[in-house]
């Protein structure tokens, strides 16, 4: 039994944005079709290193595979060792045999398949005609889900807010040069929203930063950084009358941002329009005017990791990237 | 970030039966202490390929690591391939950086902790004058039961059933080989049951094998096979009256032996004595008269795992097995 070993150079060499979001698509519409066993996320923290390890997994009945993605964040590395803060292992199995096929760096993949989730929920509840997009945060995922965005929809202007404006410039050069778009720093959150079609946060916050009246009809919400209870980016009140659609709902009720707007009591569960898989197999419409406000909220799933990853061990093979080990 | 990759082979060379029961004393104080964090199982299945994986996961605060055993059972393997039944997967991880230490073959290690655990619940509860062991099964754990009780008790006699019992010509080759005592082949549950000080039971029966009136006063008892909800190989009434102690209670309560006597309303919850972590600790009394019946039910734990793969990692350092990998 030889398994494949790929490390993060080579996970980069097999991965497209592109790619991405077709794999996600694909992994959605298995989830909406009953395709996928995703338990529980498992989590186990290390309060006293400041740290915490998640594990999503997942089986997927359409591809045959099952993958296991093991994460860490620990938020003291870097300063006393030259770790990053966040450090993932992807292992993929045969979902027919149990064998194990590849281990790969899973650190990349989780931030493109969420860019691509994004992505995903703009192409369909977005209007066709946005510009502009608004974004929160200034980290690896603020860049993801703008290098998503612009794969699928004609952006003309990206308006970017941070609590930690030092980390902007940087984001401005790396923007700019990756989609040919004007990166516009705001220093404000209402700078920000002002004349925004479509606006992402990726923050770690855990009180809201955007003001419900800052959300304008017509608006395209993604609320990405809200992944576990108690972490809260938007105004519970921007729930009100909007289209709400999650990743997985239930997962969303949980421990997404639609958990700050059911437990304010802004809506209830039944107030929650329905999944993307749902909209992408065309079960249910997308946008329908263009006064709407439509929010899609991710917490992310097992199932982006697995048809990712599933997509990073093929073009790997293909081009004859990685090593082999004999476990057995 | 270099980590440590282990095949079967390395792992075999890494591992010692006494060194294994050492360790996995030093898991079941270090659980008893709360020291550990051990999340639910996770279970994804694949009844279209007769298969199934299982995740058992763990922090343990003494060592600073965080294991994860992927562990999968497809039993129409070696019909079609040549891949054995169970296949698994460990990971360990430096719990105060999230860093990947090393990945290693885990299908030895399941086998040769549950042996340990055996062992340790004979020491501390079968009588010290033990000298015949009843062993139901004929598989690789009823060959690590003997080879852990023979690390720590003076068996004379191993008296051995199973209901495949052409297994057990190579069952009595291997155990009298590897612990130099005599096998006996027995063709009934009451002729192995007949003069047993300990009696153990490795089967993955649905229903129960051993009625209560062969149980006498004195003998203890290892349930090992059943580790889920369905499993059963002892007569539930076996349970009335005996001294019963759990890996971990609350696992077995909902997976183990235990389950069946609590379902069937012999005892209740509360009539369980304790778990084995206390008893090692010297929190309570192990065995205390020659005519107690005692019973140690065991489901498995992530612990286990844990401080045995720790072990196997740490030996084969000091041996220079293995190869190096940088994911990072």
């Amino acid at each position: 039994m030889k398994t494949m070993l790929l490390c993060m150079d080579d996970v980069r060499s097999s991965l497209s944005m592109a790619a991405v979001i077709e794999a996600v698509e694909e992994g959605y519409l298995a989830f909406e079709e009953g395709k996928v066993q995703q338990p529980d996320i498992v989590s186990m923290e290390m309060p006293e290193h400041h740290g915490e390890t998640d594990i999503k997994s997942c089986y997927n009945a359409l591809n045959e595979s099952v993958s296991v993605k093991i994460a860490s964040g620990f938020y003291d590395n870097g300063k006393t060792n030259d770790l990053p803060t966040m450090i993932g292992t992807i292992l993929l199995f045969d979902g027919r045999t149990g064998a194990s096929v590849c281990i790969m760096d899973g650190s990349l993949i989780t931030a493109i398949r969420t860019g691509a989730a994004g992505a995903i929920s703009s192409k369909l509840l977005a209007r066709k005609d946005s510009k502009t997009v608004a974004v929160f945060g200034g980290g690896g995922q603020a860049r993801m889900q703008v290098y998503g965005l612009c794969q699928v929809m004609d952006i003309e202007t990206i308006k970017v807010y941070s609590q930690y404006p030092h980390e902007l410039a940087a984001y401005k050069a790396d923007v700019e040069k990756e989609t040919g778009r004007q990166v516009i720093l705001c220093d404000s959150v209402e700078m920000t929203m002002e004349d925004a079609d479509i606006a992402i946060s990726t923050t770690p916050s855990k009180e809201f930063l955007v003001n419900s009246s800052l959300v304008k009809p017509g608006m395209h919400i993604v609320a990405v950084g809200a992944d576990m209870a108690g972490k809260n980016e938007w105004d519970p009140q921007i729930f009100r009358g909007a289209k709400v659609v999650g990743d997985s709902i239930a997962q969303c009720v949980s421990r997404g941002e639609m958990r700050n707007a059911i437990v304010a009591k802004v809506i209830a569960e039944d107030d929650i329009y329905g999944e993307i898989g749902e909209i992408l197999a065309g079960k249910k419409a997308g946008r329908e005017s263009a006064e709407e406000i439509t929010i899609f909220d991710t917490t992310g799933m097992g199932i982006q990791d697995n048809v990712t990853a599933m997509r990073v061990y093929e073009i790997a093979k293909e081009k004859g990237l990685g090593q082999w080990f004999e476990f057995l």
